[in-house]
Formats: C-alpha cells, structure tokens, sequence
C-alpha cells in the first residue's frame, strides 16, 4: 500500500464515544479502505487528563491537552469532535474549521445552538462539517435527508427522538405512574440522577431543531423550538389514550405548511396503527413525509457509546470519500423561512374535559367547539359520583380556535377545572396511498 | 453559471420511472445544483416507439429508439436503466459500463441475476452502478449499508420486501381469507392481474438477494434464495398467530453465522413488539442488525413510479457528486462466503399439529421435540369433534432437530395429517437493551 492512503486523524475528547470511535477506526480499517481508499488513523486525542485511568486506553502518544498541537498539525486530515459541551468546544470547532480541517461533530447542543456560524465557517474555509451522530446516534436520519432525499420536498418530520421519555411512557403504558417508571429508568441507566433535560423535551427540542434544519433548509435554532414535557402526562392520559386505541409519546414535529415553518415537542396520543405507536422502550424513530417519497420510518437506537461513534465513523468515511468533489459541502440552509403562527398550526387533538354530571352538558361543550370550526372525530364519557370526564378526539382544527374554544368551555358553569389538550398523530405522508 | 455544471444524462426507459426521473431532475435542478454543483438534464431517452402516446411527453429530440446514439455520446456523463427487463437490458448496461458511462439502475432482477458481471464490468471500467432502486424503492437502504453502515458487521437483515403479500395478510388479519384479500389487492392495483411472482416469494427473493450481497459482501444470486410464498396461509394460521400475540407476515431473512450465510423468504409469524408486525399494508420494511447499531429498521413504500423515479435521481446525485474520488466505487463483494447448510439454521417455530384427542398425546410429541433438543415455549390447544390441534411456539432451535422430530411425530398413531412449522421472529438486535 502507498504511503497515500493513510490518513491521519484526530479527536477532541477521549471518553466513551472518543475511545469507541478509535476501536471502530482499528477494528474496521480493511472496511473503511474497501469504501474510500483510505486508512484512517488517530494520531491525537485531545484530553484534559492524559494520565486518567481509561478503560480503553489509546496507543502510546495519542493523548494531548494541547489543543494547537491538533489545529497545527497539517498531517491531520479531518477532526471528530466528541467531547460535548458548548465551551471551549464550540471555539475548537470553529478554529478547525478556519484552519481548513473538516469536522465531524457529535454535539447536539453545539449544531443546535450555533449552527449558523459553525457552517458558515466550513463554507468559508471550503471544508466539510458533518453531524450525523448529534441526531438519534446511529440511525443516518441526516445522511437519509441530505443525500436520499435530495429531490423531495420534505414537508413534515415527526420524531421521537428521546430515549428516556419514551421508555418512561413505554412503562407508564404498562401501568406504571410516571414516578415509578422514571425510577426504573434512572436505574436502568437510560435516565439520569437529574432527568431534567429530557423529562422537560429539551434535549428533544435541541434534536428537533437541527432536523428541521436539514429538512427545510432553513435555520432553525434551539430557541425557536416550543417545548413541552412528559411530567404532567398521568396515568389517566395513557388510559384514556389506550381506550381510543392511542398510545402517548413525546412527539417532535416539524412541520413545513405555505413556505411558514413550525418546530415543537410535546406529548401527544398516536394512533395504534402509526408506525410511531410501535416504538418502545429507549428507541428512537423519525418518520420524513413528503412528496415523492410519501413517507419513510426510521427506527433505531437513540443512544450508546457505540452507536455514537458508528455515525461519527460513518460520517468521518464519508468526509474522506467525498473531498474535492464539492458534494454536500454547502450550507444545508439556503433560505430563511418564516415562523407559522403558533394559532394557525392544524392538528387533531385530545382532549380532556372535566364537568357536571348533568343534562346538556356535552351539547354545550359541542356547540363551543363547532362555534370555533373544531369538530369531534370521537367521545368517550366516564360518569362518577356526580362528575363527568369527557375524553374527546376532534378532527383536525387550527390550535388558535381549539383555545378559544376551550376557553369558552372552561368559563361555562357545569366545566370542572381546566380542560386539557394533546395533540393527536395520525395523519400519513399521503392518506390512503399505500395504506390500508 | 459556467457551462461546466451542465451535465447531460440520458434514460434506459421512458415509462412510469423513466418520466418521473425526468420531471424530478427538471423540478428539483437546483436542489441538486446545491447538493453537488451541477444540473443533470435529460437529453437522450431510449424507448422502443418514440411515437408512441404518453401522459408524460419528453422535450422534443428527446426519444430515441438508437441504443448507440447513448453508448457513442461522449457528453453523456451517466445513464439511469429504468426500462426493466433482462435482456436487451443487461447487454445495453455492460456495454455502457465498458464505454466508461457510470450506470444506476432500478431492475431487481438484472441485479440480482447478473450481479457478477455487471459489477466487475463497472470495476474494470473504474465507474460507478448504483442500484438503490432495485430495493424497496425509496426506502435509502443499500446507501445505508453501504455507506453509515461501513464499520458495522451486520449478520443479520430481516425484511418485509414484497407490498402485494404484505398488503394481503394485513387483509388476512383483520379478517379476510387468503382469495378475498388477493382480489382487493388486485382491485386497488397492488397485485398484478397474475400475482405469482409476488404471492411465491419470487420477487421477494431477488430483492433479498441483492440486500444479503451488500450486508455481508459476498456474492448472492437469485438461485442461492430458497422461498416460499403465502398461497398455503390460512385463515387459522393468521387466527393462531393472533391469539398468540402475533401477526403473520412474508419475510425476507439474511443470517450471517460463523462466516457462513442463509438467505431465505416465506411465512413466518413476528412477535407483536417486534417493529416488522406493526408494518401493514401494502409497505416495505428492512431491519439491520449488526454489531455496533443493534439494530435499524427502515420502513416505507415500498413501490410507485415517483417513490422509484426519487431513488434512482439520489442515485445519479450520489454518482454525479462522488466522481473522481473512488468512494464506494468498487463492487460491494470482497469475499466469498460458504451457505450455512440448511439444516444448521436456527430459529424459534410455530408449529401446528393435529391429533387424536386422547390423553397422553401431547405427552408423546414433547418427547419426540425434546428428544430433537426442541424445547416448548407456548402451547395452545383446540378440541374439537375428538381431535385436537395443538398450536406449539418453541424456543430457539436447528431446522434439521426440527425436521426430524416433525418427522416422528408425523409417524404416531395418534397424529393427523402433516404438522407444518413456519418460523417465529421474535428476536432483536440485543435482547434487553435499550428495549423493554
């Protein structure tokens, strides 16, 4: 073999997914040859401590705190970051990329928060910044995007895209209160000591933003994603959901309608036949809809060492593969939509109204709702010592109406409490299409 | 813009894909001009009858019926294959391949019969065949193997490739004999007017052929496929499963162990966690199981001229952006692997006997399976009339112990007719993890 085909590397951070990322490269070198031509080889992983103790320690040399030692190096053909976190990481990255390195990036919070300024630095400098792992670890949902579906016009993605959440629902579905499950999730070690980040849809809402960005081609940063959380789902909801033949999932949905675009993350209830419905445990799936592909499902693990640097091999493979060919080294935005109002969004909803048990009740909670263009697909009553539940799933209606009607319906005299509302999933990439 | 990104392709084919292709490279030019710096454009169309009507009509000067006037155009930069077919087709390829002419094709049957030729050909010629769209159209599933999944050993690919059979026993489930599914699917235009290739496996098989070839690199043709069909499901196979908690449904199953590989289609029942029972109607689904992603499952349409037409422009993307850097240019099989012989296959069964309803007979045919290492998992049993059918689910074991104890418990007195044994999918990628 020429000296020509090996390449050396160097990661940023040497910790589960930095030493997995180098096993894969030495495990796998004959693969990553037949594809590319090359040999990719770390030569430098930057470290805080080189003299931690390491399950996996690296060969001899590897280890700097030297981070210029990495930045200088023109033998160093490409860099995997993978030591998370936004500082000084976030610098790192960007001094790469003007010292003309490419970057294959892990860091979720790093895309979602700076993304604007970290792509446009690799277009300045010509080189590429690929991400595939700070989505769903090894499921290739940007590669899927980018290079697959390159000519269809994604108009929607919806994605369960936290492990944690959708195994405490998984349980709660099971019967389980959502303390209980949250307990067996932080000892199973799919949540953490502080589960605030996922139970809140925040790190759902970080995932959500860089898909929606790759999908629609439009900046979408972490601020512009409304999110909500799982702590307020309870047993009732899943209950009530399992009775309408639903499930409850965290849902992240970005939607694409008139050239307007919406990003959001919260519970909703899915329709037992939607492919997400059969998603369980830590898992993550995203669907893409849209027009000349009707709608594809990925499913996968959301999360692992592992399958955390397989998508930073995959992606550092494709770096190499493709330099000098100007293929997909672009910006993936090229435009800047608008926000859709938040009143105009149209789904289906759930939703869960407390009354009087006395006659007429449910008229006037009808007539609110036709007053405000919401009709109601299904209603269940559950009658007990005086009260009534009514759980009801309206037709599609544009959320601006839904909460004027539910407002209405909450000021009338039988109404108990405050009504609540969960979006419903249920609509395919083409109803009827393909689809039985 | 310089005339350099101009880039002239011709068609195979000008039907339902064929069309589609041109009007999504014409839709969608400068998505692609963003994704790789260039404009692919349609100049040369062959068709057997240029007068011919069409819903579609190409640009002027467009069809040709002149297979040379696309071999000899030295502007022509690729050919997409989209008029089916083995031969004039497979001839027309290897000669474009010879002439230097990269080629993406969407005939399952061409690429799995002549595989061989076809990619040594376009080894020689240092040019690319890219086939996405011979597999379960739109769903990206040979670029993920190739491509994020290149340092992952995957053993294991489980499919749901064929939408007529698919479509039918979803039908089945919910209540249909076999005869009243297949006469809807031919109604709604899902199942050809002869539906053989698809409800004997035969289209399945060519499919599973083509993805066993990628997952484990070496070599898998039509021949080596063993398959059967779904023309023997009954109504009470589809009732056992269901009362079993499970769905019966055609899969595609490639199993790479101890260095040797099997690929077979036919009936099986999936487990009702498992993410292929929730794939219904008329869609496709692959789930690739491999070492370090556990497992992926792909799912979507798994046919249409647009969802086809999408694949096959990736494809032509993909080649036009990755030209000149010998990434993933080389023919995806580097060894040549042994079949596992048959009776070595393992796998947990349903199997169905009937028998004489008299004590002692359930006795007589766990022996006959324990005495064949075949152990019991679940038993159902129906009495009836004085006879009894027993619905057995067993744990793991080898095809040919299964063999043989069907074989002895053919032979009891007691026994009525031929038991039958269809396979059980009920495993994942890791048991346990990251799974409830």
């Amino acid at each position: 073999m020429a000296s020509a085909v090996d390449v050396p590397v160097a990661l940023l951070g040497y910790g589960t997914v930095g030493s997995a990322v180098d096993r894969l490269l030495q495990e796998n070198s004959e693969d990553i040859e037949r594809a590319t031509g090359h040999r990719l080889r770390v030569v430098r992983a930057l470290v805080r401590d080189p003299g931690k103790e390491r399950p996996h320690p690296p060969a001899e040399g590897i280890l700097t705190t030297d981070f210029a030692a990495i930045r200088d190096d023109p033998s160093i053909a490409l860099v995997a970051e993978v030591m998370g976190g936004l500082e000084p990481t976030g610098d790192h990255v960007l001094d790469l990329l003007r010292a003309g390195k490419p970057v294959v990036s892990a860091n979720k919070q790093l895309i979602a928060r700076r993304g604007a300024d970290l792509f446009s630095t690799a277009s300045e400098g010509g080189v590429q910044l690929r991400f595939e792992a700070s989505v769903c670890a090894a499921i290739p949902v940007i590669k899927i995007l980018r290079e697959a579906l390159v000519v269809t016009t994604v108009h929607r993605v919806l994605g369960i895209v936290n492990g944690t959440t959708n195994f405490i629902l998984t349980k709660m579905g099971e019967g389980a209160e959502y303390a209980q499950a949250l307990a067996e999730a932080q000892e199973l070690g799919y949540a953490e000591a502080d589960p605030t980040e996922d139970v809140t849809g925040a790190d759902a809402a970080a995932k959500m933003a860089i898909l929606a960005t790759i999908a629609f081609g439009s900046r979408v940063v972490l601020d512009d994603v409304s999110y909500d959380g799982i702590e307020h789902v309870t047993g009732e909801h899943v209950r009530a959901a399992r009775e309408m033949e639903m499930v409850v999932r965290l849902i992240g949905a970005a939607t694409l309608r008139d050239d307007r675009l919406d990003v959001r993350v919260g519970p909703a209830l899915v329709d037992r036949h939607h492919p997400l419905a059969a998603v369980e445990g830590a898992f993550n799936a995203v669907m893409l809809q849209g027009d000349a592909i009707r709608e594809i499902t990925l499913e996968g693990p959301g999360a692992g060492g592992m399958e955390t640097a397989s998508a930073v091999v995959a992606d550092m493979v494709s770096v190499i593969g493709t330099t000098g060919t100007g293929f997909l080294q672009n910006d993936a935005c090229w435009r800047e939509l608008e926000r859709l109002p938040s009143a105009e969004m149209r789904s289906p909803y759930y939703l869960r109204i407390e009354v009087d048990d006395v006659a007429g009740v449910l008229a006037q909670v009808a007539l609110r709702l036709a007053a405000h263009r919401v009709s109601i697909a299904r209603l269940i009553q559950h009658q007990a010592d005086g009260s009534a539940t009514l759980h009801v799933v309206t037709h599609e209606g544009a959320e601006g109406d839904l909460t004027s009607a539910l407002r209405e319906i909450e000021a009338l005299p039988e109404t108990r409490g405050t009504p609540s509302a969960l979006p419903v999933i249920s609509d395919r990439g083409v109803p009827g299409l393909g689809w039985s």
